[in-house]
């Protein structure tokens, strides 16, 4: 471990990753809980699989184009219990709020909180709300965590040779708008918040894979599919929908698009002979769907452009704090 | 709602009350989960009770005599499980980190929480770690979501007029550590911060109802007994396990130690008629444990004093920031 925590470990990239797998080694205990380096853990509950997930969101500013840290946090935590196959049955919502906070703000958050609570028809069933002095927090913290049910958990290690992977939609679109709204750049994109639930339950049987490309975004998503699954993704390029404001935003600031966070999206894995029917389903949602790669032997990302092709790295950390 | 959010909203009193109500309302949807005004919320599961609890732990300074904030956080959500009659299955973890927070400090941290897990063996399942620039963070949030199951429920509003309050041990004795701590006053007390599983288990069938006396300390824990079962609690001001510090930090503060958090106590209610047993068991593991009321027709909560009888008012707030 480095002597200090840096914006990296927090990133979503590589630096996270020797931090969490530091922080697992300490934690020694293990239970009979399985798969606790995927989006949830999962227990064996007889006839189901009991699902277990959590995050806290940071994300500044609270409100941007497309919704706002509310929204994102019951999106969010919906959305990590869904790529591995679950329905959630239960939220926990944990406010940590900076003294001097705006109600109004507040009332605003938990009005969207209870939208997105109705829309999926997951209830909010316990909470905690503490409040920090001006001086030691600025704004909101919510943490989410949610319990789900399966009766087939999707796992992030079970890519095999001749997969395709496919997206669900344009990348990026929600690291450009919080960018975009952070620094006043005049856009007209918007978040793609949004619960992937929906989509996966309609795709159940015909997916081998799903992992929403949130912190570390498409780049890093890829990279821990590989990685896990113990092969080679490699990716088209020009077949990687993307908004051209998107690219706009992200070539002002110099920072690569592949690796802006999603929070609406999802990258599927499926096998050869499933792709047609799963992106024809998946378009009538969204025409941007698109299959963008395929699966082959050996390990890392490959990025196939018009100069060629190159790694497809897991970004070491990002300097974008906040953006989820 | 008042226009911005104090740090009272945030104390465990009656202004946090009025706030959790206030967001409770705006959460419209319930499903099948009930008690989610008590420590956690339960979902009836068939022959036993699947329970939700969830807690963010704030406190600074992170170390203090007799624990830090990874054992306070641990400790905290099995022991809401816990006076709820529930053993924890699970636990996440989820991390907000200061830029530039010691690595050896979150190592020690992280040890903590590992040396509570292994000890009352419960897994840490699940987790995310997020990085807040410096000028936005200060310290360390820590929170804890547990997951627990049982096949008896114990419920806040279970107390009925005869029954009789037990307090496990001296109250107040993790505030007027933390406090002491924060001001660099000398003092050998040291937080009681400990699981109360184990006495729970040991008097369960036994018991009535049981609280633990965290924010807002004994007071408002008395005072959510009282209102949640629609009756009276008298008690008698002599007979309250305090230490002789303790009255010492907080006069000297000018702080109500009533109003003080625990983290290893536990308040229960018992029928008259279990009383003398549940405080021998209580006696064996804690001589101070003690009977300091009963339960009465009528509402609120009475403190029988050598001056008279007053009430013993939920605190309102209290300006005793990040103790929990």
């Amino acid at each position: 471990m480095d002597t200090k925590i840096t914006l990296n470990h927090g990133a979503g990239g590589a630096i996270m990753g020797e931090l969490i797998t530091e922080i697992r080694k300490r934690l020694e205990l293990k239970g009979k809980w399985e798969g606790q380096l995927d989006d949830g853990a999962y227990l064996n509950a007889g006839d189901s699989f009991l699902v277990m997930t959590t995050d806290s969101y940071t994300q500044s500013p609270h409100f941007f184009p497309g919704g706002d840290i509310g929204k994102l946090a019951i999106t969010g935590t919906v959305n990590d219990l869904a790529v591995m196959g679950a329905s959630a049955i239960a939220l926990s919502l944990s406010l940590v709020v900076e003294e001097g906070f705006p109600a109004i703000d507040l009332e605003k958050i938990i009005n969207s909180v209870n939208d997105v609570s109705r829309k999926l028809n997951v209830p909010i069933v316990t909470g905690d709300t503490k409040v920090m002095p001006k001086k030691e927090l600025q704004g909101i913290i919510i943490n989410t965590t949610g319990i789900g049910t399966t009766k087939k958990i999707i796992r992030n290690n079970n890519l095999s040779v001749g997969d395709k992977i496919i997206v669900s939609g344009t990348i990026g679109d929600h690291g450009a708008a919080v960018l975009a709204s952070r620094f006043d750049y005049k856009t007209d994109i918007i978040s793609d918040c949004a619960p992937v639930v929906g989509i996966i339950n309609e795709l159940s049987g015909m997916i081998k894979s799903a992992k929403d490309p949130t912190r570390g975004g498409l780049a890093a998503c890829l990279n821990e599919l590989a990685d896990k699954s113990d092969v080679r993704i490699v990716v088209d390029e020009e077949k990687i929908p993307i908004r051209k404001e998107t690219v706009a935003i992200t070539s002002v600031l110099g920072i690569d698009p592949l690796t802006l966070a999603c929070e609406g999206r999802v990258v599927i894995a499926v096998s050869a002979n499933a792709e047609s029917q799963v992106l024809s389903i998946l378009k009538t949602k969204n025409p941007d769907a698109e299959t963008i790669g395929e699966v082959v032997k050996g390990e890392k990302v490959i990025l196939k452009t018009k100069m060629g092709e190159r790694f497809l790295d897991n970004p070491r950390g990002i300097g974008v704090p906040r953006i989820c």
